[in-house]
């Protein structure tokens, strides 16, 4: 068991067990409430009911697309009806997803429940659950209304993992990637060997992974500064994985996030002097571990559109986090939509389409 | 121009011009927001305009039934489509909808964008716009979707009292009397005198009614404890409000507060000791101030299933605070269902009903 600690509470590395029995034994809760998808419910319940007997469960269905209004009224529904209590509890089960959303409808409960994340998949394991950060999908915009509210506790634990599919994997392992790409330079060199992700040790890079977003977190918690660091290919990122959602070929949100980084790679070759050569690992990298993506079906200019109503821009200028070399970043950089659309062109070269 | 600090905002009560300009001067807004109701757009907003020029107008429909959850996503998408960033500014100019509904969208939205409110109603401004308690109603449940989070300020400025109606008067007094009934005694003694609201100078009750609720707001922020010295008349009046909305004879907020107050004052005798002579001069006071309201039309099973999930309830018990005298409480009294209703039936047999 490894721990972190951030803020008001404790990140766990390890079999969730022991640190969940001590949660519910400090604070006696009147009602312990799980909210879990169809995937959840099946792996990853039966582990849990081990340690709480007693659960009311809440059901949603698996999938960003759910991550909306919708779906909160039918959480909030739900825990009116089971008649949560300020003194009840919300355990979220799942992935960014139900962390995100089951976190913010916690919070915004009868003004605010406890919720403890117990993330799912690899990519809430190092990103999603970690720092407070929740809320929902409006309007095609990524988690475009929600708030900062830390939780109990962070629960991970790397057995939920075994069930997972090997696109969800893959989806986590970007933001390892990144973590990795914006601060940790011997990470990246050792990262960038790797030819597949079959038998890797997660525990080996969720703890490391977790201990540079704990750092940045840690000096930024609402997202004024240093924070935005973990943007790194996220503004082009989220609008592609916007407009996908809702075409025939949907990505999954690392999908989407390693291919904006492709393009912010190159923005940040051709702005603030990324050397040629790190962003030719960067790009094979990438393109050797994740499949081949054709943008040519996403109008250039909605994608844009989207890049333009992100929530860290100020003003009209659309921002971005750039590498001015691998292991480091500068935040607050900008480009004109012409110069982002080039770099949606230069992902676009490097495909070998079939 | 009187001014109360509380937590870190100030609440200035008087001329909204010299305050306002210094908050806009301090901070440098990319965009100002104003969320009006057909009411304040009219009386209200030309005042606002002589001091900002460039506003972006949101207009709800006034009314406590527009105070949901879809009127949050006609506000979220204007702001969306208005292009709000987390650098602009939301004034709620309006009762207690806008305050409580504004605020709740604009730290929301984005995560969270600054607020000011701006109080027109009695009631807002002795009352919903004070302590940073945010919210919508969800399933007829009052407020039960929401969060804490303080504005940037408050600006009570009375003149916007000259265009409000007479039963919003006496719906903002009734949390005047309320105040006083809690915490001030001779405050108390003062008021009972009153005979009608007319040629009523309320700067002379504004200025002392926040005073009393700034101290408990400040004393318990998040409403653990002796904040909840302020729900008094709110357990029994919140549920009849809920139910009067949906019916054809609905209520303002502090007319069924009145009631309410009248009904635990009742309850306060029974199990408190509060002495009969006291909770004949509160019952005699309402009665000859508001409109006596015929109880019976009301299931009253129903009235007890609303007060069954009050955010303030710990587990099954219905929560009150009730008054062992005029001029203080007692927080977390519990009453069974059943003296709830004989309550009622009280406030029944002391109307002469026409």
């Amino acid at each position: 068991m490894r721990t972190i600690e951030l803020g008001t509470y404790q990140i766990s590395i390890g079999d969730f067990e022991v640190p969940l029995r001590q949660l519910l034994q400090a604070k006696e809760y009147s009602n312990v409430f799980v909210i879990v998808d169809e995937n959840t419910k099946r792996f990853c319940l039966p582990l849990l009911r081990q340690v709480v007997a007693e659960v009311k469960l809440i059901e949603i269905a698996a999938g960003e697309e759910n991550k909306g209004i919708d779906t909160c009224q039918v959480i909030w529904t739900q825990l009116m009806e089971q008649k949560a209590d300020r003194n009840s509890l919300v355990l979220n089960l799942g992935g960014g997803v139900i962390g995100d959303m089951g976190g913010f409808c916690a919070s915004t409960f009868k003004r605010g429940m406890d919720f403890i994340q117990m993330p799912s998949t690899l990519l809430s394991q190092v990103d999603a659950s970690i720092g407070g950060k929740l809320g929902i999908d409006f309007l095609q915009v990524k988690n475009s209304i929600g708030l900062f509210k830390d939780p109990q506790a962070v629960l991970v634990d790397i057995r939920f993992l075994r069930t997972l599919p090997a696109n969800e994997i893959r989806s986590g392992f970007a933001e390892i990637v990144k973590h990795s790409l914006i601060a940790d330079r011997e990470q990246w060199d050792r990262i960038k060997l790797i030819r597949n992700l079959q038998d890797i040790d997660w525990g080996d890079y969720v703890y490391p992974s977790l201990l540079i977003k704990q750092q940045v977190v840690e000096q930024d918690p609402f997202e004024k500064g240093i924070r935005k660091a973990l943007n790194f290919g996220h503004t082009v990122g989220h609008a592609i994985e916007g407009l996908a959602l809702e075409s025939s070929q949907p990505l999954l949100h690392g999908e989407a996030i390693a291919i904006g980084m492709i393009c912010e790679s190159w923005l940040s070759h051709k702005i603030i002097g990324l050397p040629a050569t790190e962003l030719a690992e960067i790009t094979d990298f990438f393109l050797r571990i994740y499949d081949s993506y054709d943008l040519s079906h996403l109008p250039y200019d909605k994608l844009i559109q989207l890049m333009a109503n992100d929530k860290k821009n100020i003003g009209k200028a659309i921002n971005f986090s750039l590498l001015p070399k691998a292991g480091s970043v500068e935040i607050n950089q900008t480009c004109a939509p012409s110069l982002i659309m080039e770099s949606l062109d230069y992902y676009q070269s490097q495909l070998q389409l079939v």
